[in-house]
């Protein structure tokens, strides 16, 4: 037994960052100039297998969430993987288990950004071994498989595990049908590219007609900073998409309850399809009275909710359309499958929060589970889509027609190439050593 | 005027950590063998003052918080205290402002908690630098100026700044005869020191009758593991305690809601005051539910509650009977001031989290400027009290029958002993190196 068994030999975390503030790629009211970086590890298996799995932020900092990558991630050298993949609820709750660590969240900020690197790492590691990509690897377990992935203890109230087999047996015989369709269609996408705050109105209007003629159904806006500007800008953005497509605007949390509902206002005649981040994501009630003000712009957000029992709150609360997940902010595969199952429970779609590094190659996984398994829904659902950095992945995402097409390699699609780690790395690859 | 400018030189940031999990000490049902540790700071003005401050974790990761500290002190590296305190309201602002660190919370976990350390630091300078102890200082203020020094973006919803003049200006008229019963009688504390999980029901009977004999009015115990081993602890402390003292359970966040009521039902026979820390510490909609099921115990919480926007909440849906807010999870005076003003407007009391490596020092500061300047009551209110550690400190508690006796130096009473840096430095004190 022992002799059979298949131990994770190794870790190497690395910090790599993207200058992407010298083109004001990404900007927005809150987020002024971010360098796109990922907390990015690297875990080696003596069958000679590879996880690699990362968590993103925008910058300063990702040192300090390396750091914890690095140090969480000892805790899983010498490990068994049989072990873990025989129990893999069972190692997310040991993961989130050290009572020292978790006085620093808990289940928050710099140590959960960490934990998700870590948890996806294993996740890639887990379908490579399994010879599936990750979203076929969910699809296929059983409901109650799914369901005991999860950490129920803070959610019983919203749902129960007993609810959720349930919910996922009653999907359970379209998933064939669903899984033909999907690998046929891919998966209904959207744009942000067009609408980052720092860029001029003559590069707002051609990007938007860029979009349209590449076949996007919908455009997002950056708001937040100035309501006249944004006036200008959604019409701009109006009158060039038409009065079909959908527009969505994003203030990126700078607003509070109050202005929130003002900027909805001012800017409902562009027929706003839902309004992202209006105030702070901790503020579940915030979101909830922006809500009841609003409709029939839907409230979305998620990208920077921490964890399972916020977007419990949010949905128990009535208090958002949209549940935005995001696949690193949550603490990786285990807790984004918590949330995409409150939020099918409470009927809300979910589109999840991308771009940035990589997160356009993880999420695509989460929203085809979601669709195979548990809501069993494409309606109203559309994956953030932006066109940055897929070149540096070795398994980017694949688009037709605004459509991502279904993920076939083994895996989770995290791997950055070796060749972008080396001219990247902070702060001693070339790219960062010749600013230096 | 250039000449006259007072810089910040330079800043050192020390992770010490005492080895408190040898002995139990802060044992209970989530932290099962806590270290309990600051992620130190020290800033040098160039007139020769000093400002310390710091956060408090309880072990492994105090490096990484640590880390943080360093990084967002160098900011204040060269810069003009004095500007600062002309604007301490701005100077939390700017420090918060960065929107790359912004990113890894926002406004929690590790960098919020090191933005504690920092912005602690600074207000125990400029207490130093006005020949005032804090509580003093802020208690001196104008209305105006105390509401001047809170970040109202996401708050306004709750009470405006306006209504906050209104509130301390009500209080005003009586801020020196409250400052003369406060140097007479002190504040009131509580101990937790009984009722360590960890610790066998001879050493919670032998410290419940010490505690009485010390003339204590109140004691708390830990439960959450095992309730039928809290209903016995909690049949042994009320026997000794008798029935005019007050006992307090806290749980530790072990509990989902629907436990934390089947939890407090069992245990009302015993009388209990407040139950803290339920449930977890991000669950708004949580503590609401628990709040409505158990009166006429009140719910508590706050030490792990993250920013003002859940305090926000936690007031506005009257989910907490107790306010527990922490000196060092929240980011510093300012936000501890912002989450005072909530509390008195929403008329609950504040009874702020204590124990751990100096939380009691630096919270008596703030409850005595709560009673001066804002609440005007000690009704209710106890500060919470633990017998660790304070031998560490220059200018420690004194306490008196059971209260804070009014600290009188200048400063945040946050200054630990150098010989204390020297030996337990992490990890290459002598504490620690002789461990390893």
């Amino acid at each position: 037994m022992l002799l059979d068994m298949v131990r994770i030999l190794e870790r190497e975390a690395v910090d790599v960052r993207f200058p992407t503030s010298a083109r004001l790629d990404g900007s927005d009211a809150m987020n002024e100039a971010p360098d796109y970086s990922a907390a990015y590890l690297v875990l080696r298996a003596d069958d000679g297998t590879e996880g690699h799995g990362f968590t993103f932020t925008i910058g300063r900092g990702n040192e300090l969430v390396t750091a914890a990558v690095a140090t969480i991630a000892d805790r899983l050298v010498g490990r068994d993987i049989e072990d873990i993949e025989a129990d893999l609820g069972g190692f997310w709750r040991w993961l989130h288990s050290d009572s020292q660590w978790r006085w620093l969240g808990p289940d928050k900020g710099v140590i959960h950004l960490a934990s998700a690197a870590v948890v996806n790492a294993v996740w890639d590691l887990v379908a490579k071994r399994a010879g599936k990509p990750l979203w076929q690897l969910l699809a296929d377990m059983s409901p109650q498989q799914i369901v005991d992935l999860v950490d129920w203890r803070y959610l019983r109230d919203a749902l129960t595990p007993e609810q959720a087999v349930e919910l996922l047996e009653r999907r359970a015989p379209g998933r064939a049908s669903r899984t033909e369709l999907l690998r046929e269609h891919g998966y209904p996408a959207y744009t942000t590219s067009a609408g980052w705050l720092g860029y001029s109105d003559d590069k707002l209007a051609r990007l938007c007609k860029e979009a349209v003629a590449q076949g996007w159904d919908s455009v997002k806006l950056k708001v937040g900073a100035n309501l006249d500007d944004d006036v200008r800008r959604c019409r701009i953005a109006r009158e060039i998409i038409g009065p079909e497509r959908k527009l969505m605007i994003d203030a990126n949390q700078t607003l509070g309850v109050a202005d929130a509902i003002r900027w909805a206002s001012a800017l409902e005649d562009f027929g706003i399809w839902w309004f992202e981040e209006p105030t702070s994501p901790d503020d579940v009630l915030g979101h909830a009275a922006i809500a009841r003000r609003i409709g029939p712009t839907r409230v979305a957000t998620g990208e920077h909710c921490q964890n399972a029992v916020v977007f419990k709150q949010l949905l128990q609360a009535g208090a958002i359309g949209f549940c935005q997940l995001d696949a690193c902010r949550l603490a990786g595969v285990n807790e984004a499958v918590a949330v995409l199952l409150l939020a099918a429970a409470h009927g809300v779609p979910v589109c999840p929060h991308a771009g940035g590094v990589g997160l356009c190659e993880l999420v695509q996984h989460l929203s085809m589970f979601d669709f195979v398994a548990v809501s069993g829904s494409m309606t109203d659902r559309v994956v953030e889509y932006v066109d940055h950095l897929h070149e540096h992945f070795v398994d980017p995402v694949r688009m037709d027609g605004g459509r991502y097409t279904v993920p076939t390699a083994p895996g989770y699609s995290a791997r950055i190439k070796a060749e972008t780690l080396a001219e990247y790395r902070f702060p001693d690859g070339p790219v960062w050593s010749a600013r230096s």
